[in-house]
């Protein structure tokens, strides 16, 4: 196989993330989200507010790193972020999955690629710090425009959110405060978040 | 409104493109692809194939101007390559989008959307040049993965496809010739494009 050979054979195999599903609604509350949607959308809000980020952080770097970060569930299927016995499991499925999938690419590439995911998933610079804020709180976004409904399907609690999100302010501390009051609070007040804390 | 605010409203609603529907088919051939699965699978695909592109690109921009060029459809709606008609109104359709969409934005980042999405439409930077042979190469991808199901149902002519990608050559020749000596040919060997021209 030439080197495009294996970019494309890649590029193909990657079509299926538009059928991976999560909890999230869209717009309208009829439809739920595939990961090539959330992917996409969380690229274009790390670039519009690389502003907020804690850190200086390398743009590109950043959007490639949330465009793949969900590329593992292609395999691993997705695991509900309050889904307790899923999570579990989670991780040895999602490493698998690295290895078929960034093994597809050439060697620098699929090299690069699976730095990129560990990297996101070590949590630790600026760039993975700021991806997981962005991938944090979209769905808190999408989850307040569809009057909370995935959170009432649930039963999701105060408590399990604020624990998912105990690392989310420190990517982008003053856009986890603003859906904090903006997402969080007004949902809690009209009962589709349960409140369990206060 | 905060600056925070705009920014929250323009991300709350290009939600909405996830509901553009275009006439390429996902992997299986049951779904057709959105714009916003469309989007991010090209800012995947300029990442990985940057070495390709003619001139120098700056990498972080070109993958924005990609998962933003097709923001405009939310309310122009996608027009299809080969629909004729549609062709004619495209242009004044989109641009009245841009104002309304690019416009939620504060004005710092509403003038940097808008000139971004100008650039592309342009044509003429390599950013824009490399932009559109992504966008144009991919559906070309998918047609093939498809069985050029896509391709028979319009009952496309050779000839179209070539006018059309006229100018994809300019932004990655190499890329242009792999996908028309892999993906052109073979489907216009099995009849899934009707040749019109040899």
């Amino acid at each position: 196989m030439s080197r495009m050979d294996q970019q494309f054979a890649f590029l193909r195999e990657i079509d299926k993330e538009k059928f991976i599903q999560r909890q999230t609604y869209l717009t309208g509350g009829e439809r739920k989200e595939n990961d090539a949607e959330h992917s996409w959308h969380l690229a274009v809000m790390a670039y519009l507010m690389k502003e907020y980020a804690d850190g200086e952080v390398d743009l590109a770097k950043t959007m490639m790193m949330l465009l793949i970060h969900d590329l593992v569930e292609i395999d691993a299927g997705d695991t509900y972020a309050y889904d307790e016995e899923g999570q579990k499991t989670k991780r040895d499925r999602e490493v698998k999955a690295a290895d078929r999938l960034f093994g597809l690419l050439p060697d620098d590439q699929r090299e690069e690629l699976r730095a990129l995911w560990d990297e996101f998933e070590k949590w630790e610079t600026p760039e993975a710090r700021f991806a997981h804020s962005m991938d944090n709180i979209q769905p808190i976004m999408q989850n307040d425009v569809t009057l909370g409904k995935s959170w009432k399907e649930h039963k999701v609690k105060l408590g399990q959110i604020l624990t998912r999100n105990r690392k989310t302010s420190k990517g982008a501390p003053q856009v986890w405060k603003y859906a904090y009051e903006k997402f969080i609070q007004p949902n809690l007040k009209k009962g589709a978040i349960i409140d369990d804390i206060f």
